[in-house]
């Protein structure tokens, strides 16, 4: 960011008259004590916007938190982990309104000012019997500066919560902008498949925020693949209650652009850290390619080389293999020149006018031995551009992936199958 | 096939008048004694006709290859591998004429009547000192009914060769027809990721039979995927001979059918054989689209099921996976509606309209135990459908291709790079 900001601590909770709760209702799993189940609330109204995945088959609480954001603004979120509530029909939608109408009641909102979302594994019921007993001690616990329960409840596969909070000038008036996200596997653009949830006290009126939530997806989450598959569940949630006193942020302004920033600074630093806790990852990769003649050509390329699994199978054995890269650039559908194509590795020269360079490989193995690494790939046939960030596959990702069946084994152990 | 044939030895030697041979030069590994240059010559005239990759990045001898096949009609082809002569520039388009050149003289043909092909590693220099010591040995060895000796020498990280030929009658004449294919990695549809070589003593002229490998390919090799990898070298190259004595089929009429029939049976016999020696592959997974309202619409899904990662970790696994299996259907941009999808898995219901079906998962998991299983799709929205053999993915898999750094040593050691 081009403007001065200071990271605070609180996530989620950071900007003010934002609350959070989160409880452990042995959803991941009954034996275990560990978080899956939390509650974002403003204590004043929001303007709000999200945006879902393209996925055609949509997981119940996006369908009803799609829904709710037509009718108005949100002003709370409830959010699960362990079970993704995707593929459960009249039930499923039934059980998404009931978390709605939990949290609703008793915070004195309407059913339609609750977001609900939740991530886990598709296709069983939701063990609504046990996140039911749970719904008083959510709301009992509400309190201000604890995003990192929230960052810690929606997580599954990833290593750590990640959640980031900033404060910057806007104007005359300090404000506040935080961010949680979770995701690890089904990450793939078009909505990588995760959560996200980003508070903030600015004042942003409602059409203004979701141009800028759209516009900072696009250049974030948009932009990140780490297994190619694209989730049922991915949801992005931007609520702004506009506590921090300021005036409301007029659309084209210097201040409207000065925010847009900060929250397209916040989505791709969230972003990049679901790639680098991706699942079983070891490597996180910028793929920059420039010189397309168009934006989309730039973007086909990007993404066939950040999807191949033998790129992929590369940069996890440490092997700057540009042969696999470029023709992954080949297949992508893109209008490419083989004899035009350079390939730089860590800044270094791996392929010039499609063949070989003469760098020396020990020079471009020390690059890709590190744990993140920078490719450029210059098409030389124009000025469009595109980056996009990726990680390895590794041996231990496809171990870690083989099996749900011990999911199966305790829903039917809870009589839900 | 719906007529009487009978599986005869010889592979691509086994119809008349097709000569075959193979050498060891040392190309895939200096210090092994393995076949890796092959040679099949018909003494009398073919009709011929080839598919090549869709990739944007052509092998310099695909490159050739169609030029010499756009100039009339090969007699013979010669093949190696161990390097793919990919991204070699113009020298690598001099070193594939070279190899045309070779054979061309020794048995009287013109340089375009050779097609020339080559499967291994890209981005590295041909090795031609190893090669050009071997010409005349290739030569020399020429001899019938000996086409396995050409499966062996073009594979590569395949574990065995793949081969096949029948004979069958054609009106009163019995005619041979033989093919063999290599491919175990990047495997997928527009052309998997192969070389596939067929020959015929059938009597068929040139722009019948163009059209018969077109539509046999798209019904075969074309709906194969291992790792969704397509290479810049992918070649199949079919050559007819007449030597059965036969008069020419004419276009359209029973035998040309007939003939097209043991043709596309004969190359997805191949492309399965493909599938079955995938890299580190441990299932064999069929799966058919029913009831989509196009035939892109049943493609795109059955692509999209048989490339998810999450998918084929799951076969992996043996874990009858149906979420994830129809979240994939939902993001393969096909028109489908959630709430009517059945999905079968070794034609047991694991999925009735977008919900859990009531089989017990304990007969799934048989289903999924067994190396070989069939799983349908039914979008039930109307009568188009789409078949794909695809693969798992295996931990085995990434680790296999983690590296290549040996084949560039060996070409720093050959002085090549």
């Amino acid at each position: 960011m081009d403007f001065p900001f200071t990271r605070i601590k609180g996530g989620v909770g950071a900007p003010q008259r934002f609350l959070t709760s989160a409880v452990g209702c042995g959803i991941k799993n009954p034996a275990a004590d560990r978080l899956d189940l939390a509650l974002i609330y403003s204590e004043v109204p929001c303007s709000s916007a999200g945006t879902f995945t393209t996925n055609r088959v949509k997981a119940a609480p996006v369908r009803v938190t799609q829904a709710n954001l037509r009718k108005g603004n949100l002003r709370a979120i409830i959010a699960n982990s362990g079970n993704a509530n995707a593929c459960t029909g009249v039930q499923g939608i039934q059980d998404a309104n009931a978390m709605c109408d939990a949290v609703a009641k008793p915070l004195g909102l309407k059913r339609s000012e609750v977001g609900v979302c939740s991530t886990g594994v598709i296709g069983l019921p939701m063990p609504m019997m046990r996140i039911e007993p749970k719904y008083d001690d959510l709301i009992d616990r509400l309190g201000p500066k604890n995003g990192g329960s929230v960052a810690s409840a929606i997580i599954t596969s990833d290593t750590h919560p990640k959640e980031i909070a900033i404060s910057f000038d806007l104007g005359d008036h300090r404000v506040r902008l935080g961010g949680c996200v979770k995701g690890a596997g089904m990450i793939s653009p078009s909505m990588a498949t995760m959560l996200c949830f980003i508070t903030t006290d600015a004042h942003f009126p409602t059409e203004c925020l979701r141009k800028a939530v759209l516009e900072c997806v696009e250049e974030s989450f948009n932009r990140i693949t780490i297994d190619g598959d694209m989730s049922t569940n991915d949801t992005v949630l931007v609520m702004a209650n506009g506590a921090s006193g300021m005036p409301p942020i007029r659309r084209n302004g210097k201040r409207c652009k000065q925010f847009r920033q900060a929250l397209c600074w916040l989505m791709l630093e969230l972003a990049k850290a679901v790639v680098r806790d991706g699942e079983r990852v070891t490597k996180f990769v910028t793929v920059h390619v420039i010189g397309a003649r168009t934006y989309l050509d730039a973007k086909k390329v990007a993404e066939a080389v950040c999807k191949s699994a033998l790129v992929k199978s590369s940069w996890n054995g440490g092997d700057p293999n540009w042969g696999r890269i470029i023709h992954a650039v080949g297949y992508s559908r893109a209008r490419i020149r083989e004899e035009l194509v350079d390939i730089h590795i860590g800044g270094k020269a791996a392929c010039l006018g499609g063949l070989q360079a003469a760098t020396p490989m020990d020079e471009l193995r020390a690059v890709v031995a590190e744990p993140e690494f920078g490719i450029v790939i210059n098409l030389n046939q124009g000025d469009a551009d595109y980056t996009m960030y990726s990680s390895d596959l590794s041996p231990e990702y496809i171990d870690f992936n083989r099996s749900e069946y011990a999911y199966w084994k305790q829903a039917r152990k809870d009589g839900l199958v």
